[in-house]
């Protein structure tokens, strides 16, 4: 999470934190995809990724409505694990030649991030619940299913990858 | 994942990459176990902990079992998304001083965990079928499900949380 960790008296403040957590992610993710589509050879997962290039620029603009919401600046603290994620996506695309399994490993790289996604939305939604924040709730909930769906489809595009290889 | 990836020239050497490098994620989650066990003030959660240190110590064996079935040596690669989430939950739980609020930060922090290695070891079985390693898929399975069971325990954990608190 980051540098503002010893400000976290109470719930309140634990939510904040973890909001300018994800929207760290989400802009180190913004950065990330064009590399990421760079490399992809299949035309499904290029494509994959351009849509939810788009999307990620949405779920930036989405934190920041909530952050308008809490009334506190929209901000960014260094989120290690999603550097650790992207860091791994990197070295593994750099070092792989074989077109099939880079895609392969794309795709992988590319749910690792989704899941990590998943989860902190999921629990962003349910303290914003506790807190009463519904309105923040229902908008944290529009991009949870989004990551959601983009995950699902990077199941599909693992799976028909699989299938050409084998053909 | 980490050093060994210029080896990686086909779907095999990505598969046995990241069986290590989860094989790494494995054995750092044993060692952070313990002290967010310590930390935990919620005596089901704590036992949770417990619980989950026990079944982690088996995916841990598991492994060993699926690297002696492929015929390589059992070691680990560097992962640097599990240090990453675990740096995080680690800092986040050195941070919060109310017991409610830092069993909240340790739920999600282990949620956070659980998603990086479903995503693992979804990846994981889908190559070892690709790659018609049909008993190793069915011992990475048996982990995946405990992982899921595991991350919806935790779910209920989270509820019960904020039960307690508003009561």
């Amino acid at each position: 999470m980051g540098l503002f960790s010893k400000d976290i008296e109470n719930m309140n403040d634990l939510y904040i934190h973890t909001l300018r957590d994800i929207y760290y992610a989400e802009k180190k993710i913004v950065k990330a995809l064009p590399k990421m589509i760079e490399k992809a050879t299949n035309s499904n997962l290029r494509q994959g990724f351009e849509t939810h290039l788009e999307e990620t620029r949405t779920h930036v603009s989405r934190l920041e409505k909530v952050f308008e919401l809490e009334g506190v600046e929209a901000k960014g603290v260094t989120c290690p694990a999603i550097d650790g994620i992207i860091d791994e996506a990197n070295e593994i695309a750099g070092e792989v030649d074989d077109k099939n399994v880079l895609d392969a490993a794309l795709i992988a790289a590319a749910q690792a991030v989704e899941h990590y996604e998943m989860t902190r939305y999921g629990t962003l939604i349910s303290w914003a619940e506790e807190l009463g924040r519904s309105q923040s709730a229902a908008i944290l909930r529009d991009t949870l299913e989004e990551e959601k769906a983009t995950d699902d489809k990077l199941s599909d595009l693992a799976e028909s990858r699989v299938n050409q290889a084998a053909a």
